[in-house]
Order: C-alpha cells, then sequence, then structure tokens
C-alpha cells in the first residue's frame, strides 16, 4: 500500500466491503502472532491514533515509535538498517515520513508488507481511502459525482492520493480551487484519467458540487504572513458557502483544520469531517487485515 | 467521571466492590472491540501508567498521547476539534490537561463517556477514589474517622477532589494543615457538607487522627526559593510524627514525594503510600468497566 | 536477570529452547492477567520495540515509559520511589538506564522481577543470550568456537556480557580486536574462565575464526574527531575482510550500526545481525514467560 496509483477499483471494493465488515463488528480478530510495527517518524495524532487503535481492534501486537527521537536514526543508523530492524519484528510496517518516496524505499529493502502512511509531499493513499469510503457510505455510490477540491494541491500529499484514487471512479467533473502557485504539480495531474477544472477562486464551486473537500493552506509555503493572511481570507468556507451548496452534498477536511472552515458549519448536516475521521479506524482495520491475509 | 462532586455514595460502593472483585481477577475482561483514548496533555507516569495498565488489563483496545507535542494541537487544531476527533476512534476517553475545566468542556463536545485524570489546579476524581478505597481497605471502612491533610490546598487537584469525595463519608473531623496562603479556596469549603479545622503547623494533627494525607508543597507556588525552604522544613513529616500517630494510623501521599516526607517512614506499618498507589489499577479498572458497561 | 554472571548453562538451555518454541509458534500466549512494565530511561529502538512487541505477542498487559521525560523524576522523584511505584503495577519490570547498577539497586527495592535492559556501561544481558542463541542456531552448537570480537571493550555493556555469557560455552579462543585505550576493563576480564588474547589490528582476527562480533566505536569515547577519524577506519570490516573468513563462519552486530560494517556484506551468507536482531523478539518472549512462570 505504497501509492493510490497501484490500486484498482476490485482491491477498493474489497476494502469498502471489509470496513462495513469491521464496522458492524463481524470480522474475528486475527490473533497476538501477527504484528505490526508502526513507525512513524514525523509526529502525527489522527492517522497514529487511528492506526493504533485498527491494530489494537484486530487484535495485533503492536510496536510503535513516534518520532525520529525515538529511533536509533538518531544514533546515526540509516533508515534502510531501521526497516530491516523492523522487519525482522513485524509482519506489516506502518510507515510516516518527511521524505517523499520513504514508503517505496521501504518496500525495497524489507520483505514485509509496507503501508505508506503519509510520505512528505508525496502520497497518503490511505486518507484517500478513508475519503472515497465516507463518500461511498453517505452517496451509496462514489462514481460519477462533482467534486471541488479547495486546497494547497501542490504540497499537499492528501490531495495528490484523492486526485489518483479518483482515477477509479469516473468523476462528473473535478473542479480545482486554489491560489495559482499552489496548483497540483504537472507530474500528478499527467497521470489522471480524468479532466481536472483549475480556479483560482470560491466562485468556481459549482452549483451542482456534490463533494466540497477543503485542506487547509499551510503558512510556512507562502513568501510572507501577509501574502498568507491575504490568500487564505479567499479560501475561507464559511457558512454562506456551505448554504448555498446543493441540500445533499457534503463537505470533507482531512483535518487538522485551522482557519479553512467556518465551525458554524459544524451542526450543519453537510459536515462530515468527523464522521470521514472516524472512518480512519475500519478502513485501517481493513488495509491491515487484508495485507496480513495475503501473506498468510 | 468528571468530578468527585457529582458522586455518590452508591456509586462508590459500587466502584470500590467492582476494584475488589478486579484484584481478586474475578472480573472476566472485555472484548478488543471496546476501545479507550488515553489524552494526556500534561506530562504523568503514576497515573497515565496505571489506566494504561487497567485498560490493558481490562481487554481494551487502547491508543494514547502522552504530551501536548503528540497532538495536533501543535498544528493549530482547537481542543474541542481534538477530543470530537477522538470520539470518533474510541468509546471512552480519559483526558489530562493543564487547563481547569477540560474535561468538562471534553464532555460537552462528545458523545462518549469523558474520565477527568487531573485538569489543572480543579480536581482529580480517580486519584479521591483511590485514595478513599486504600483507607477502606485498612479500617473496613471509611465513614466516621480523623483526617489530617498537609498540603498546598489552595492548587492542588489532588486535595480539592479529596475534600468533596468527603462529602459521602461523614468525616468525624478534618484538620487542614498549610501555610495561610495555601489553605483551600473559599470557592472549595463552600461545597464540603463537613466542618474543616485549619491550623498553619504540623501541632494542628490531632492524638487521634487516622488518616494523615501529605502532599508536597510545590516550589513553583512560593514567591522565592528562600520562602520555600523556610515553609517546607515546618510541614515535613518525619518518623517522630509518625511514631506519634495511634497504632492503626495510617499515611497516604498521592506521589511522587519530594520533601514532604522521611524515607525512615517507608518500613512502617503507617506508610500505605505505595499501597495506595498500587491501588490505582483495580480503581480505575473498576471506573473504566462501569462507564463501558452503563452505556452498553 | 540482572547479570550474565548469574545465568548457568541449564538456564540458558532452558531459554534457548523456549525460545525455539516462541518461533514455531508451540506456546499458547498468557493471558491478560500477567503485566509488564517497560521503564526505558534512556533512549532504545531495537531494545525497546523487540521486548514491547515480545510482551505484546506473549498477551501481556504492558504500560511502558521510553525517556526521563516521561517519568516522575523530572518532578523530582527518586528511582527508588520509581520503580516502587511500577512494582505495584506490573509482574515484570524491563529496566534500561544510563546509570551502571540501575537494575541491581531495582532488584533490591521492588519485590517484583527485574530485567536489566542495558545499564550504563555496566551490562547488557538480553542481549548478550541474543548473540549466543543466534550463533547456536547458525552452528548448531555455541561450544568450542572461535571468536573474535571488534568493539570499544571498555565502555560497552554489549560485549561485557557477552564475555561472561561466554564462561558457559568453552569458546576455543577468544580475540579481541581494540585500540589499546579500549581494552576491556580489568574487573571484567578477571571474572572470565577463559583466555582473551588482544590486538590492536585486524591482522588479529584468526585464519579459523567462527564468530566475527562488531561494535561501533563511539565517537565521544575519543579524545578528539580527528583521534576517532583515524582509528575508525583501522577498524573498519569491509567486504575483504569477510572474504577472508572461513565460508561457515558469521558476523554479528548488535546494531545499529555506524561506520563499522561494509553494507557490502549485507547481501553475504556472513551477514548474520539482522537474523541477530529478529531473534530479539523470540528471545526476550522466553526470558519474560521464563520468569512469570517462575513466579506463578
Amino acid at each position: 500500500m505504497i501509492s493510490a496509483l497501484e490500486l484498482d477499483r476490485a482491491r477498493i471494493d474489497k476494502l469498502f466491503s471489509l470496513s462495513d465488515k469491521f464496522k458492524r463488528g463481524a470480522v474475528k480478530p486475527l490473533d497476538r502472532s501477527s504484528s505490526v510495527a508502526l513507525a512513524f517518524f514525523e509526529p502525527s495524532t489522527r492517522t497514529f491514533s487511528s492506526f493504533e487503535m485498527a491494530a489494537m481492534k484486530l487484535g495485533l501486537s503492536v510496536t510503535s515509535m513516534r518520532s525520529d527521537k525515538d529511533s536509533s536514526m538518531a544514533k546515526g543508523e540509516t533508515f534502510a538498517d531501521t526497516v530491516r530492524m523492523l522487519s525482522g519484528y513485524a509482519d506489516l510496517i506502518v510507515i510516516r515520513s518527511r521524505f517523499d518516496g520513504s514508503a517505496r524505499f521501504a518496500s525495497e529493502v524489507s520483505g514485509k508488507a509496507i503501508i505508506n502512511a503519509g510520505d512528505g509531499q508525496n502520497e497518503h493513499p490511505t486518507q484517500a481511502l478513508i475519503d472515497m469510503y465516507t463518500i461511498k457510505e453517505h452517496f451509496g455510490k462514489a462514481d460519477n459525482l462533482t467534486y471541488a477540491i479547495v486546497a494547497d494541491l501542490r504540497h499537499s500529499r492528501t490531495t495528490n492520493s484523492l486526485l489518483y484514487m479518483l482515477n477509479n471512479f469516473r468523476p462528473k467533473a473535478v473542479h480545482i480551487i486554489s491560489p495559482p502557485q499552489l496548483k497540483p504539480l504537472e507530474q500528478v495531474t499527467s497521470r489522471l484519467k480524468y479532466e481536472c477544472e483549475w480556479s483560482d477562486s470560491l466562485a468556481g464551486v459549482p452549483g451542482d458540487v456534490d463533494v466540497l473537500y477543503v485542506n487547509r493552506l499551510q503558512k510556512e509555503r507562502f513568501q510572507d504572513e501577509m501574502e498568507y493572511n491575504s490568500v487564505k481570507g479567499s479560501y475561507y468556507i464559511d457558512i454562506r458557502v456551505a448554504e448555498r451548496m446543493p441540500d445533499d452534498s457534503i463537505i470533507l477536511d482531512p483535518l487538522p483544520r485551522v482557519d479553512e472552515l467556518d465551525r458554524a458549519i459544524d451542526g450543519t448536516d453537510k459536515a462530515k469531517y468527523f464522521v470521514q475521521a472516524a472512518n480512519g479506524v475500519p478502513i485501517r482495520q481493513a488495509i491491515m487485515y487484508n495485507l496480513l491475509s495475503e501473506r498468510q
């Protein structure tokens, strides 16, 4: 589970159906002889906690490191050696890293299954599965919907994986709303099987939008705080934006949110971002269960 | 489980009886589908470890964060959003925070059961349950006893919860021994159903004391180190204080101890502070088990 | 499990045979009422992770602290009080500390079983068990072999415990290769039941070596970086050193490796250091299982 590009529809459907079963409590836990190492070299709350909880609910034996400081890399060990070591301890390794390509590199030096839990600005495929699963739960389908993605798409592993994932779902339309300097990279868009329409303002959210996907702009991506502050306001989703959206449409945000989303939206039916967060546990149960079953 | 003020005698007796059962190994573990998030935003050893151990012994699925740094609050996420996220992952959330009222606030934004594991200078109700349970184990009862509490009662969540807890146990007498500036707040004493007698010296420990409850004075509460050093000595419990106490009386300390308690006391029958610490596990098993059962 | 000096051959054979069984999955997990506290007051990856994984696979209830910062020692609590507290929570305490003798001291204040997971520059007995177990797996025996140990033996708890462990295995020969200032201490060699031959260069690795045991030189042990750099090169194990070794011989390294071992060796049959690392889990399962069984 390195890249959303490698997932096909059959695999995705299988994972969604497994996730449904985990939500209903309809899967027997594995036994303690199956094991996972959570190797988080970059801080994380949501991804770490939901993987940890998912592993515990699966009944797995778990060991974890939560930052560079927990690892021997502080003593000068290479990443490859750390991965090889963990491969001796666990059947499955979940890797989070600030470096693009870490998960792929880990899969090359390890004989064990690797899950990419976010590598630099590259990909975050398990998040994209959570996103699509939440969409499918709500609409009863994930095909043929209209998306608007309001985000820094240039530096976001989350939206990269989401865009790749959509290759499997024939979207009706995908609208990208971002400042010009934060459009997705050509190396990303060139891999998409559908067209994206870009706009630099919220006016680009179409009237028939089904899914409004929002992600925070990160201050550190801008030249100075003034530029950030001026841009930030233009992409702020306030309650009026939400009210203009169709009745059955939804708003997603991979969270944490900072300044991008009006808290007044929380109480509305359109707010699905906490449901989306909660889906992290069953989807990650499904992913780990599926990989461990394949290996047996 | 937000405040000791909300616990009535029936609930307390129920928890004590459950704790007895856990000590005897007479309760079947829950299954891994029940889950808890340990959300510690302030460092803690004893409280964290005993909650973690209790959760593991209960057979729960556990995820934990041990400091602000483990959480997305470092990225600017609000406390409310963090709690909502954890509410999607776990059936039960244990919260430790440096801010008064955090646990109550969490209970307002979460649909899940919240346990206050210490919030600022406000309350620490599970510690007070451990204290009373240890007392009841020793005396066979917790009613009608004479207490002397030697501590900084102005800034201590531990003694606040203990004082509230005593509302349920008709104490024979409660003596408070502290420097004048460290007496309990009026907002605390006004909620007590019994009288407290205050004294500013250890001479105020009555001859018939049953329970001497000691807590360290915290250096940072004093204007300067000189004032701290002069005061500290006057409240030091040395072996002679212990020897003057009645035969069957006991000394408690929520620990960690620093300068408040003579190590020579450790070997005596009166020293119950390590027994008290060990009771953290079964009491916290009882609390979590009880809350999870209520929810089912 | 405080010192390798206290292990006799019967105990070692018992642990090896248990470890074999754990590798085959032929031991039933213990139940959650058995518990362990992992008290790591010094950073560790390998030792921590393999103990955590071993404890999880055994089915134990686990609580852990990973650094001084997780403990109340930051608030001024003594090490003895911390150990007494943990003794109230767990049946077994695994201690890692930067201070020589911590594990022995802990065993004096605790009524529970203590495992030394590395104390300062003193000992690391569970690592030595892993080392010998890996040797025995490879050769089918651990007696009557020729060893060459290339390391800083003056400051290494790992090699101290290995040298003590070899007392039980009648080695054919033990060659020590180190700069003169990094020879083992007299207090260590005086306890050995066999002779060691010292050499200050890799030329001292004998032609019939069976086990080449390598450990990194630590920069901070040298007067300045220049001295370190000049010495380092002389003890570097490159692929040619490995090629000169007998066909069936092996190379071990407790890891992490930094500058001591040519990565070109990794692909050869002689490289057993990742197998050695992986053996950390079953050996530590065996050690904990054995101690918990004895106590019951």
